[in-house]
C-alpha cells in the first residue's frame, strides 16, 4: 500500500493545459483535481517526445527500478498520456524526483496534446501531500451483484480522483456472494446465484492486486451480528430464531451471541478472511442490529440474566463485538469494552448531529472515519456534487488533538438501487468533489464555482477513461485526450456510419490538414462512458 | 406513421413467461409491458422452431407483403426472438392476425427459452388497443448534445415500450445542433461544434426513417420566441436589442416580433422544417417568453402603441404566435387567436394546477397533451417510477367530450444535466412507467405494487437488448434471453477473462451439459446496459 504523507515533484522542463484554456477563451483553471497543496506554473512550455520520454526515479528518491508498484504505474500512465504510442521503453534516461502513483496522475493531467499531435507539459511546480490519510471508497456488493469488471474500472476511477481506500462492503442480508474456502456453502446457498454472483478466490485476489498497483487499500467489511440474514442460509444455528410468543416464528434475527458455536464459526471465518485480504484492517459492521428477534427469544433472555445484562440488549451487542478494528459508530455509541485502536466509522445524521459525534468519540481518544456527508447513493436533481464539495471534516469543536483523530473519509455508494447499469454515472464525478475535500487544502477550495470548471475538466479526463475503456466498437480511439481525427470524419457529413470510424490511425495525416482544435470536453459519447456532474 | 387503433391478434398454437416464474418461485405475472387491454393465456406450451417459424400476414389483414414497415419488423423481431438464428426466411407459410410492429413487440415478450435451447409461447389470446393516441417522448438536443446513436437506440427503446411520438426539441438557448439547408450558419456558429455536435439532413433523415419503421412518428420543436439565444447567433436581427436605458445593452432578448424580415427568415426555416420532417405537426414552443427585454426595447414599444396592445406583452406574444400547430401552454394562457386546431401541451405545475388547465383547455375545445407530470429529468432517490405509474390523465372535472380532447401524454428529458453519458439509465425503465399509463387500461393497472414484477421483468427485456447492441467486446452474446453460457463459463472459477468469453457459441454443446438454468434477470451486466428502476 502506497501513503503519500508528504512529496515535493519538479516538472523542470514542463506545463499545463492553461494554454488550451486560453484559446479557448474558457476559464483559466489549475487543471489538476484534486488541487495540489501548492502548484506554480508558466506559461513557458516544452515539448514531450513521446519516442524520447522516460519516466524514471529520482537518485534521492525511496523507491528505485524493481519496485513492481511504480515500475507498472509508468508503464499505465505512459500509455494514458500519450495513447499513440503504447510500447516504448520506461524508466531510464530522464530524472523525475518522488514518483508515487498520486504524482503520477497528476503529471497525466498536466499534459496536453495539440493540434499536430504534439505533448506540452508547462513549467510547474508542485508540493502536495494528502490532507487525509483515508480516502475511501464504499461499494455494497451484497444488494446488488457487482461484477468484477465494474469494481476493477471503479479502482481505475478511484486512483484519478487519489482515493486509496476500497472499503468493500461484500456481503450483508440480501446476498452472501463472497465464496469461503472453509465454508462454501455461505455463497453457494447464500448469493444471488451459487455460480455467476459470487467472488471467487481468484476474483478476490485479483481486486487486491489490481488496486495495490494503483495505491489502493481494500479494506473488507463483513458485518454483523446485523446484516447476517444471507450467512444463515449456508450455516445453521447461526442466526437467532425469533420467537412468536413461546414457539418459534420460523424466521432469524441477528447472529446469535449465546453459542459457543456462533464464536467457533466467526473465528475460522474470520481467520480465513484475515488471510485472504492483507490489510490491516478488517471492517465489522456492528451497525443496526435489530434487537426485537434477541428479545424473543427465552434463551437470549436467559442469558442475559445470567450474564448480568439485565434488559440492555446494547450490553449483549457490546458482548459480542468485543474485538474489533472498524466499526460502524452504532458500537461507540453503546460505549463498552471498545479497544483504544478500534476506528469509529459515522455514518449516521446531518452536520450537527455528525458533528457532536466527532467531537464525542475524538473525545474519547478513538480515531474516527466519516462517511455520514457522504452517502453518493442518495441522488437528487442537478448538481449535487456541491454539497458533497461544502462538507468540512473539522468543523467540530475540539482541541487540535481530537482534529489530528479524524483520519479520513469515506463515499459510500449502497447497493440498494444500483448495481452495473448505474454504478458509473452515479458514482463520478461525484464523488471526485469529496475526494478533493480529503486531498487538498480546505482553504483553498472552500469555493465551489471557482471549483466547477476544474471539476468539468477532470470529468472530461474521467469520461476518456471511461470511453477508452469501453469502447464499443473495439476502435482504438488514438488520441483520447482531443479526438481531433473524430471530428475530422464526423465533418464529411456522410452519416453516422462514418463517425463509427473515428480514431483510426490511418486517417491521421487527413485529418491534420484541417487545422482546428475540438475543446476538450465535446466528446463523441456515443457509446458507453457514463459520467454525469 | 403506424398508430394501432385497435386490433384483435391471437396466437393459436403458442405461451409466455409464467412457467418460467412459477420454476423460481417468483410472482405469477403476464409478463407483458405495457399490459394488453385483454390477455388471456393458457398452461398450455407448444414448441417454435426457429427453422421453421415465419412471420406472415393474415388473409384479412389490411397490410400485405410488401408494406415495407412490417417487411422490416418481422426481420427485426425474428432475430431479436431467435438470437441464435439471425438468418432464414420470413413471411411464408404460418399465419397470424393484423400485425402491427406493437403486436410483434407483445409476441416477442411472449416467447421464452428453456435449458435446452427450445422455444416456447403458451396459447394465449390478446385483444388489445392503445388508451391514448400520442404517447410521446421528448429528448432535449440543445442543452446537451445526444450523437445520433443514442438517438436511434432511444427510438428502439420507445418501441419495446409501445410509445409512439419522438419529440425531438432539437434547438434552444444553449445551441442550435440543426444543420439547415437554407440557414447553415444556424449551427456554424450555434451549435456547440461546427462540425461535431451537429444533425446533418442525412442525420435527420436517419432519425425519420429509423423511428418510421419502428411506428414512431418524429415531431419536431423549434421553440420560438423564447428560448433562441442560439439561432441570433447565426442570424443577425433575429432577437430583440434588449436596452440598458435609451442605450442597446449588448444582450439580446426574444425574436425581435416587429421587424419583417423576422417573419420572412421564420416562413424560409419553417418551409424547409415542413419539407425535411414529414410529420404532419411542428411544435413551435412559444413558453416562457421573458418580456423584460421587449420591454426595454423602445422600438418595440413603439410597435406595441401602434398596435394597440397597450402594456401586455402577452398581445404581442399572440400576435407572433399566430399560425401554430402544437404548442406549450403558455400560449393558451394568453388565449388569443390560437387556431381551432392547435394542440396544447401541458408541462406546468402540480396535479391541482394541471388537472385545472386540463380542463379549462378542454372546456374551451382544444385538444391537449400532458406532459407536466412526466418531467423524467427530475430524478430523485428510490423507486420514483410508482409517481410517473400513478398519474390519472384525465383525473379532471368535465364532460366525456372534454376527456376526448386528451390525445395523450408525453416523457420529458431536459437535458440540463443529461447527455449521452446518463440518458439510457435516467430514461428506461422510468419512462415504461408512464408508458403502461398511457396504453392500458387504467382499472387494469392502478396497483402500483402489482405491477412491480412485470415492470422488473421487462427491464430484464430492455437490458438484454442494452447489453446486445452495447456489447463491448464484439462477442455474440447469442442467449440473450437465458445467457445460460456465461453461467457455464464463470462457474470454472477461472478469473473474469473466462466471463468474458461468455456467449461463444462453440461452447454451447459443453454448458448444455449443465442442466441447470439461470433467473432471467441474474444477468452478467459487466460492460454497458444502464437500466436502473
Amino acid at each position: 500500500m502506497s501513503v503519500v504523507t508528504s512529496g515535493r515533484y519538479t516538472f523542470p522542463n514542463y506545463n499545463l493545459v492553461f494554454f488550451i484554456f486560453l484559446q479557448l477563451g474558457l476559464h483559466s483553471v489549475e487543471g489538476v483535481w484534486p488541487l495540489p497543496q501548492s502548484i506554480t506554473s508558466s506559461p513557458e512550455r516544452y515539448p514531450l517526445n513521446p519516442q524520447a520520454f522516460y519516466f524514471t526515479y529520482g537518485s534521492q528518491s525511496a523507491a528505485q527500478e524493481g519496485c513492481s508498484v511504480l515500475d507498472e504505474a509508468f508503464k499505465r500512465y505512459f500509455s494514458l498520456i500519450f495513447p499513440d504510442y503504447s510500447s516504448g521503453r520506461f524508466y531510464s534516461e530522464v530524472k523525475f524526483l518522488q514518483w508515487k502513483n498520486e504524482s503520477l496522475e497528476t503529471f497525466s493531467q498536466l499534459v496536453y496534446q495539440e493540434d499536430f499531435g504534439s505533448y506540452y507539459v508547462n513549467k510547474t511546480e508542485i508540493e502536495d501531500f494528502p490532507r487525509f490519510q483515508f480516502r475511501g471508497i464504499l461499494l455494497d456488493t451484497s444488494r446488488h451483484y457487482l461484477p468484477v469488471q465494474a469494481i476493477l474500472k471503479t479502482l481505475d476511477a478511484m486512483a484519478f480522483s487519489k482515493f486509496n481506500v476500497f472499503h468493500w462492503h461484500i456481503v450483508d442480508d440480501p446476498s452472501f456472494p463472497y465464496q469461503s474456502r472453509t465454508f462454501p456453502d455461505l455463497s453457494a446457498k447464500g448469493a444471488f446465484h451459487p455460480m455467476t454472483h459470487i467472488y471467487t478466490q481468484l476474483d478476490v485476489r485479483r481486486v487486491i492486486s489490481y488496486a495495490r498497483m494503483r495505491g489502493i487499500r481494500v479494506l473488507p467489511e463483513f458485518d454483523s451480528p446485523g446484516h447476517t440474514q444471507s450467512w444463515g442460509k449456508g450455516q445453521s444455528d447461526l442466526l437467532t430464531p425469533c420467537y412468536s410468543g413461546s414457539t418459534p416464528s420460523g424466521t432469524f434475527g441477528p447472529v446469535n451471541p449465546i453459542l459457543p458455536s456462533t464464536y467457533k464459526f466467526m473465528a475460522t471465518l474470520f481467520k480465513e478472511v484475515s488471510s485472504v485480504f492483507p490489510d490491516s484492517y478488517i471492517h465489522l459492521g456492528g451497525d443496526e442490529v435489530n434487537f426485537s428477534c434477541w428479545k424473543s427469544n427465552p434463551d437470549v433472555r436467559a442469558f442475559m440474566l445470567k450474564m448480568g445484562f439485565g434488559a440492555d440488549f446494547t450490553k449483549l451487542e457490546a458482548y459480542y463485538m468485543e474485538k474489533t478494528s472498524i466499526v460502524w459508530q452504532d458500537v461507540f455509541d453503546y460505549h463498552e469494552r471498545i479497544p483504544k485502536d478500534t476506528v469509529l466509522h459515522i455514518w449516521k445524521g446531518v452536520p450537527a448531529s455528525y458533528e457532536a459525534e466527532l467531537r464525542a468519540i475524538t473525545k474519547a481518544g478513538y480515531r474516527v472515519l466519516l462517511a455520514a456527508p457522504w452517502y453518493i447513493n442518495h441522488i437528487s436533481y442537478g448538481q449535487d456534487w456541491r454539497n458533497y464539495y461544502t462538507v468540512q471534516p473539522l468543523n467540530f469543536s475540539g482541541t487540535e488533538e481530537q482534529k489530528k483523530l479524524v483520519i479520513g473519509g469515506e463515499v459510500c455508494m449502497w447497493g440498494e438501487y444500483v448495481d452495473a447499469t448505474n454504478l458509473t454515472p452515479r458514482l463520478w464525478p461525484r464523488a471526485s468533489a469529496a475526494a478533493e475535500r480529503l486531498w487538498s487544502d480546505e482553504k483553498q477550495t472552500s469555493d465551489v464555482d471557482k471549483a466547477f470548471p476544474r471539476l468539468k475538466d477532470f470529468r472530461c479526463e474521467l469520461l476518456r477513461y471511461f470511453s477508452f475503456s469501453d469502447n464499443a466498437h473495439g476502435i482504438p480511439i488514438t488520441h483520447h485526450r482531443t479526438l481531433f481525427y473524430e471530428v475530422c470524419l464526423t465533418y464529411t457529413d456522410a452519416s453516422v456510419s462514418l463517425r463509427l470510424q473515428a480514431g483510426y490511425p490511418g486517417r491521421a495525416s487527413l485529418c491534420r490538414t484541417l487545422q482546428t482544435r475540438v475543446p476538450r470536453c465535446l466528446i463523441i459519447t456515443d457509446h458507453v462512458t457514463f459520467l454525469s456532474i
